[in-house]
């Protein structure tokens, strides 16, 4: 069966995408640096799966490290999770983001040259639209420009691998570009595990339903949607998972290089997750209003029509499940990882 | 005296520069790994202006040697010159390409944050500017897409900088979009001396007349330009390396982020230069009409207005003169500095 390198296999949609591959009967390798993850979602994993795998602690800055492992490891294909991803942060420490994802990124894809490992999937990100020309959004329309050093660095890395298919067509190299990661596994027992005050929604209405935030701030309320607040294609995370290894599977050689959005074509408003939430998990999240922030769009959500074409694939859970899910991991798991 | 680091210098705008610079009593340190460019030209450059300065030999890669640079030496500003620069090379190497420019500037970009030093001139290009909206090209009009990944590693680069400089205000950098550097210094002792075949139209042209290359190929004569062929913004390299002094003497504190085009604001065409040429040499260079290459624009040239107005600086150097140094210092040196 087929061996696959997971780089940042540790972390929220990695950790996901590790336990489908292992239900799959793939063999796996994970190597993550645990800067912004725990070992503890690889050991709970191994719980669900029964399967094991091998893990690296190791950074993909470590090219004799990266080196080692296509040494010892017959890789087949590469799924490259490893990143920072806080948008916020981003525009601090903008080299901070240009070095782990940027620099760290070329540095996996030379490894993956030299060991002569030619296949990768590539985790990308809606953002590379910037302000979204049309919607819904399909790959056919142009990348704009992203508003923050993270949606950047993606850009940059999608350039790079198209250079790189460009200059060896012999690479299968499949983008995908995620909308907006929710819910968690059914289970409770995986799920997203942000170090301090969460960046992204969910985990924090999440963390507001548990008493553990006191209220969420409801960026802007005069946008041009049908209540004014921000409208997002949510996705859950066991879909997102599903979009990897429908990727892996349809990596047959000549396949060459491929975009998709991994989305579900839907858009809801921030209030629309606050209602949700509040219906799956009986809790009340209190708000407030706050002004719009900078880079942040009226609405986004994807065409999936290409990866449903092509992949066979289709996000199937709906917003009640994302909302039931990230409530089950958030209520058994009230401080994460550490618990 | 203010003391600058020149990477790159030992290249050929770097040797360039370094030499005004010195000439203008500024003190310098070169860093140069010598992989595209001579130690003679350094040794050069000390015979043509008296001084001297320290020569390390080392990559921008090498993030130690930057930390030991910036300890031993108490560094004001840094000329960032280092990087490849051969366009068809790096459609066939895009990995060598981001590594080398793209993680190279980020380390370097690290190690002076790191040393709190926070002045920096960046060697970028009008490549950048992509397939051109309108000319003359103003530093207004938007980046478009680079068609290779030389262009894209020099765009990714200007990026990086923006978010840097958004990140803390206090840095100033100024990034200089060349235009088509041509000549040689007058005296014909330092000028450029591309490894194999030259990429760039003069040094080929020099080549030709000199009987060391039998004929030049012309991209496209059916491009709508006077003559058919196409049209540049040729800028001569002293004109080019006075840029950078002035950028280096208009770095006051609170500068902030400035990009200026250097060019002349004159386009001429290939066959402009290539009768140039034969009168400053009074030699005939044979050429023959080829194909349009992919990724070439019919015309670019320069509106040098903005350095003007902030620097001071304008290009003094016309067609006659760029030819006759080229020719000096290629009829001079017909092996370059290996002679």
């Amino acid at each position: 069966m087929m061996k696959v390198l997971i780089t940042g296999g540790a972390g929220y949609i990695g950790s996901h995408t590790l336990l489908q591959l292992l239900e799959d009967n793939y063999q796996a390798v994970v190597l993550d640096n645990l800067s912004n993850s725990s070992e503890e979602s690889l050991k709970r994993v191994k719980q669900l799966s029964g399967k094991s795998f091998e893990f690296i602690k190791g950074d993909i800055c470590d090219k004799p490290l990266l080196e080692q492992i296509f040494n010892q490891h017959k890789i087949d294909a590469v799924i490259h999770f490893a990143g920072l991803k806080a948008v916020g942060e981003s525009v601090q420490k903008p080299l901070t983001y240009y070095r782990n994802n940027v620099m760290g990124s070329v540095i996996l894809f030379e490894a993956m040259a030299d060991a002569q490992v030619k296949n990768l999937v590539f985790s990308s990100s809606a953002t590379v639209y910037g302000d979204p020309v049309a919607l819904p959004l399909n790959e056919q329309m142009p990348e704009g420009k992203p508003t923050n050093p993270y949606g950047q660095s993606k850009l940059m890395i999608e350039n790079i691998l198209k250079d790189l298919y460009l200059s060896d067509p012999s690479w299968n190299i499949t983008l995908l570009r995620y909308f907006n990661p929710v819910g968690a596994h059914s289970s409770g027992r995986i799920g997203e595990d942000p170090t301090g005050i969460p960046n992204n929604l969910m985990p924090f209405v999440a963390q507001v339903a548990t008493g553990k935030r006191k209220e969420l701030s409801v960026f802007g309320d005069d946008y041009d949607t049908p209540d004014g607040t921000g409208v997002r294609d949510y996705i859950h995370v066991e879909d997102l998972a599903a979009g990897h290894v429908k990727a892996i599977k349809n990596m047959t050689p000549g396949n060459g290089l491929k975009t998709y959005n991994l989305g579900t074509g839907n858009g809801y408003s921030v209030l629309d997750m606050v209602k949700a939430f509040e219906q799956a998990s009986g809790k009340t999240v209190a708000y407030k209003i706050c002004p719009r922030r900078d880079g942040d769009v009226a609405a986004c959500y994807a065409d999936p029509s290409l990866a449903a074409k092509d992949l066979n694939w289709r996000a199937e859970k709906g917003i009640s499940e994302m909302c039931e899910d990230t409530w089950r991991w958030q209520s058994q798991n009230p401080d994460g990882y550490k618990a």
